[in-house]
């Protein structure tokens, strides 16, 4: 299992509310062959300065792969994360014990 | 739900193998009321240079204070965690949508 984990700011977004079209078309992701658990989470932590994260597993590189270049998430990049998105950490994991 | 994460590198340590002491000592954080989901884990992504991860979840911000007093997590911090890390960042998540 690799879990695929992106911490980040929108640009001058706080909230869900102030940025419906970007969290609608990141849901979308969700339907990508191979994607797991898919989340659209808030960061709530004092100790870091990310306000949204995604989380979603794969359970292999492979698909981890196969996602990296589908159409529609190389789509939602361009479109949507380009544009909106401010700062960013990219963060994956595989289990350890 | 919070879940709780932080990611980190060791002081000359790279592999789990290097460090049983400080992962065999993490591993019982699972045991301190209220920790669910609890997970040690490898960072394995090139975009950041954090080595390994810990994550685990918690019903409520009560559970979650309750986790950060506990004597057996407060040892922990003292007789690993500062000795033993080098650099870390701690992420904390809630469902967003």
């Amino acid at each position: 299992m690799i879990r695929h984990t992106v911490v980040f700011t929108l640009k001058d977004q706080k909230t869900p509310l102030e940025a419906p079209d970007f969290f609608a078309a990141a849901l979308k992701l969700a339907a990508i062959p191979g994607v797991q658990n898919f989340e659209c989470l808030r960061q709530v932590g004092k100790k870091n300065k990310f306000d949204f994260g995604l989380s979603m597993e794969f359970a292999s590189a492979a698909l981890y792969e196969t996602y990296n270049n589908h159409p529609d998430h190389v789509q939602f990049v361009q479109q949507y994360w380009l544009n909106e998105v401010d700062d960013f950490l990219e963060i994956d994991y595989e289990p350890l014990i």
